[in-house]
């Protein structure tokens, strides 16, 4: 049985602490975050600590929160020569405090408080100081998902400025879509089914090998027409420089 | 028992003749296209023909050809006053040649030869010049899906403008992240999961009340760390673009 603490209160840590409750060979003995909040339903009132000084020995410590926090919270633990994690995209393996071993548990997802997540399909990146400790984290990831992978702090930027781009900036282009048709008065339900195959496309074959679209056909007369359409300067400004990189990065290939 | 005649040979003629082929109400009675192809393995030979002036009578024929066709192509059709419709989304219904009454069946897709399509949830855009036609074109569309709007030629012109974002520059956002990832020999797999959730999450948020990331949160650390970690120049670009494009959304709004 391998026992966890886990600091946090977020939706992180909300949602770990939900899947390691259905894992009978690991338990999560306690809980810390300042203000004492539950992070499930079936929680044990004796099980969550508001007092930092007061943690219960265990095989990891999983700090669950904002990536401002871990180079804080991680030298405020009174305790040494244990190992310690935190569970960010962004935040390097280094800022955990010295004292402890350190190392990442990085769930790659977007959580929301509301929705049920399925960690099976969710990758995790993981990365330790001492080879044994990446043993032991990719044991437990791999208890609650079938891809876990081996990411140094270097390849986690790596992935993170990509999630950038197909997730924040993909979001917001659908956020242009949204205020397209509804400027026009045309449902956006209308381009839900187109939404869901684009992202479906990307398990069948390369994104740049599925590129189609005006830009990349060099169809000047759409491309002309769609900006006639466009009244707001910024979408026209947006598809003008969207089209350009297109047709650069396909104008040289082809 | 509704009776069609399906001109053009490619990938959306065939995917609408394999979905009519499963309806008991509806008949193809005939495929036209230049060189004879057969859309379909259980196609007769004596159903298709490559003599426009040859056409059989038919309740609709359906234009299922390239954008630049349907002018021509309806132009030589050897009759008159017959509903004669196209299935493009950037195609004016009077592109129709006016001898017949024209219309437009237009299921909002992306097709590809490979990949069968269920058109149960596939939207169909319906317009016609004349009412009775409108209520038959839609009728039609609903034996194939659950989902058919009346969608004039101007709405279809917004949808299409749409679509290029939500599609083919959503699609160019995850060639990004897939040349970050190859650049720098992380596997590009490790964000499928995000790609699909990103695009899941419509469904249930407005995707500019699901914008997440450093530039809706004024993150200036990590926006200057992810510049720092870019080498290609355009990517850089895309970046600065798309970051101070969010921010000056969300800078006004919120």
């Amino acid at each position: 049985m391998n026992s966890i603490v886990l600091l946090g209160a977020g939706n992180v840590a909300q949602h770990l602490y939900a899947a390691f409750l259905n894992q009978k060979s690991v338990e999560v003995i306690q809980c810390y975050n300042r203000k004492g909040i539950k992070l499930h339903k079936d929680q044990k009132a004796d099980t969550i600590t508001t007092d930092i000084t007061n943690l219960k020995e265990a095989d990891v410590y999983i700090l669950a929160i904002s990536d401002d926090a871990v180079e804080k919270v991680s030298s405020a633990l009174p305790f040494m020569d244990r190992l310690v994690v935190h569970t960010s995209g962004s935040v390097p393996m280094k800022s955990i405090d010295n004292r402890n071993h350190p190392g990442v548990f990085y769930p790659l997802q977007t959580f929301s408080a509301t929705k049920k997540v399925d960690f099976n399909k969710i990758p995790f990146c993981i990365e330790a100081e001492r080879e044994t400790d990446a043993v032991f984290l990719k044991k437990l990831a791999s208890r609650l998902s079938q891809k876990v992978y081996d990411i140094s702090s270097d390849q986690r930027n790596i992935l993170h400025v990509a999630a950038v781009f197909v997730n924040n900036f993909t979001n917001y282009m659908f956020t242009i879509g949204n205020e397209i048709c509804e400027e026009n008065k045309v449902p956006f339900e209308i381009l839900h089914p187109l939404i869901q195959e684009t992202a479906k496309k990307i398990h069948e074959i390369e994104p740049d090998k599925a590129q189609t679209g005006p830009a990349v056909r060099n169809d000047f007369h759409t491309i002309e027409r769609h900006l006639g359409i466009l009244t707001n300067d910024l979408q026209k400004q947006l598809y003008e420089t969207l089209t350009k990189a297109i047709q650069s990065k396909y104008g040289k290939e082809l």
